[in-house]
């Protein structure tokens, strides 16, 4: 089944919102098995969203109308399909009901323009809101099946997945469902992996092989049609397989989470507790694994030391390493280690990561921007120093940096 | 000039990612007076993005595509537009020295399917990529406009605000420009700005007055069309004036620059250095900080004090305040004082910040989710306290928490 998805609302448009519905409705989409094809936004204007459907009739089995339901002399969506399809708009009772009760028990009078919100195109299904006032449609006209949604997300996701996917289950005939798996990397750059791969992503049938790049992670998805997500798998197996023998190494999940939360569940996993002491990164890494709910269980927190004082003060690293006309400099490999060994004796922590480096714009200590140290400190055991290099700006070598040092941990927290 | 949007790429289909791109450049074709009619999303697909092409040339006068200019298989944006105006692809000499450069001053081997990010459509303008390596192009073919600029936001934008802008300017013939003047506001949430000025924006008729909110920062922009950008703030004098009388304590720049560069300008100017102490944030505000080119030079660094054990041991706040069946806690005014007092006495700044609270999911020490408490130390001056509560998800709050103490810094720095 192709599908497309058709967002109403001139504040996209401007630019006052993003559309974040296209991919809500786009995840549970694939999810499904359904293939959309095309994605498109349209202000609230008669003739453009005619326009706009029209089009998308003639390629699409099923069209996703978002926004459009609400009071105002804006919200057409009901409107303009009823006069495209000759189907008159009446009123849904159940809706209506809730309607004058929700004003009623507010001691609120309702003004008549809410009225609206209750109409429904004749002969199509309702789609029941219950976060809100405007009553959902599905719909079948010729080939095509619609489904009607309201814009705010907060009511038009529990319509979709509560009401709209079962009514869409019932319209789906006979069709083989589409599964994806995904592989996550890091510690590799985009293009260096789809080199390893390009015969395979080139060779590619069944199933496909897709690469994408995201902030300092590299996904694949591999995506295959069977009857049940574990035939799906057994179809991927000599694919991955052969992805694992090539990139393995890089490999940090079969899911979408990013390395952070990897690196948070093996902290949690193994019971061991982390700081981190920055450099480059600017508490970035810091930030990072503070966005995961409950990793003050396993990060303590750390020191940003962006001044050489703070690297002395704070983590002991000796000021002969930092400054002087034979010392190695605060963006060298025994800085790192100084750093996170202090770090780990500061915080009594199991583990301890420094990153130190040049985010650039401008090179510093005569080293070049995108040269970074990390080290890995550990009770009882060596300290690992690794040295890298990274390309971009300074945001980029920043976060490129932060996940390098998130892999790092992670090589060492799996042996 | 009437725009259409393409953004081309599988993984939006899939809503693997949000079309922030779309809202992004939405927004700037409004503030030029450019209106956006429709947006659209296709995937790596050559005859689904010719169709799109095709269908924008027929309505738009300017086609603004992101996305597909990577060097992968997938990547395929400009051999589509290459095939469908019957112009050949040529090397851009200066993007290939740069990328030559790139690889070899990280001792990296050049992949060839990179030179295809170096490529641009015969007879085109390269829109150079700053922080990237996929040049952009700007071409006119028949009466339409295009501009092609990557899919990775971190590139986008620059080459958008940087080199698309000006290109675009050039081609757009005898409008009276547009011009637009923004006043960026913190410290106060999207909808009681917007209460604040209701009246005005209802009855707004020219300059128009639009406000939006990101990133914890709210903007209002005020537009309207004169022969000359001075003819216009002219226009804009009264409104404005308007706006500082009943907002103008959260007004901290007239131009479109983040609170932490407006803060980092600030510290420079007065020849102070600043350093913070950071619980509920967890490294956010370094990171924003340490983000801006330069920053080294006033900020210090900090600490991550994100246990009891840390906050005592770097920050010296006494255990008493922490812990133990009176005391104040981790969440408080006191520990929230103690911090910063102590994190001034290590770094030996001019300044220090300190913020703690409660970023959520959960409350903690019986303490509300959203419960924040900063406080600004200067030497030789009292400590000021201060308490917020912000609403939203874990990553909203630590973002508002983030801003906030960078807007108390600054109310504290314009003294």
């Amino acid at each position: 089944m192709k599908a497309e998805l058709i967002a109403v609302g001139t504040e996209l448009l401007l630019g006052q919102i993003a559309n974040t519905n296209g991919q809500f409705l786009a995840q549970h989409c694939a999810g499904m098995g359904i293939d959309v094809y095309f994605q498109t936004v349209v202000g609230d204007n008669p003739d453009r969203l005619k326009e706009a459907l029209a089009i998308a009739a003639g390629r699409a089995d099923l069209i996703i109308c978002t926004g459009g339901l609400g009071p105002t002399q804006d919200d057409l969506t009901k409107d303009v399909l009823g006069e495209l399809f000759g189907r008159k708009l009446v009123i849904h009772q159940p809706s209506l009901d809730t309607m004058v009760g929700f004003f009623r028990d507010r001691g609120a009078v309702m003004i008549d323009s809410n009225l609206r919100q209750a109409l429904m195109l004749e002969g199509s299904d309702p789609l029941v809101n219950d976060t809100g006032l405007a009553v959902g449609n599905g719909l079948t006209e010729g080939d095509t099946h619609y489904i009607l949604l309201p814009g705010p997300p907060r009511e038009m996701k529990p319509m979709f997945l509560n009401y709209a996917i079962p009514w869409l289950r019932k319209v789906m005939t006979d069709e083989t469902p589409l599964f994806s798996k995904m592989l996550k990397f890091t510690g590799i750059g985009e293009s260096n992996l789809e080199h390893a791969l390009l015969d395979m992503i080139k060779e590619q049938v069944d199933p496909t092989i897709a690469p994408y790049a995201k902030e300092g992670e590299v996904t694949i998805r591999l995506t295959t049609r069977a009857a049940t997500q574990a035939e799906a798998y057994a179809k991927m197996a000599v694919v991955e397989a052969e992805i694992r023998r090539r990139v393995g190494e890089f490999l940090y999940a079969e899911e979408d989470v990013t390395i952070e939360q990897v690196v948070y569940r093996l902290l949690q996993e193994k019971q061991v507790t982390l700081a981190a002491a920055e450099s480059c990164t600017g508490g970035l890494l810091a930030d990072l694994l503070t966005t995961i709910p409950g990793s003050s269980s396993v990060f303590r927190g750390g020191v940003v030391s962006y001044s050489n004082e703070l690297k002395a003060s704070l983590l002991g690293v000796p000021m002969n390493l930092l400054e002087g006309e034979d010392a190695p400099g605060a963006v060298s490999s025994e800085t790192a280690k100084a750093m996170a060994e202090g770090m780990l004796a500061i915080a009594k922590t199991d583990y301890a990561i420094s990153v130190t480096g040049v985010a650039g714009p401008d090179p510093s200590e005569g080293k070049p921007v995108g040269l970074v140290f990390f080290a890995v400190a550990c009770k009882n055991k060596p300290t690992e120093v690794i040295e890298s290099r990274f390309s971009g700006n300074r945001e980029t070598i920043k976060l490129k940096a932060a996940k390098s040092a998130l892999y790092l941990l992670w090589v060492r927290l799996n042996g």
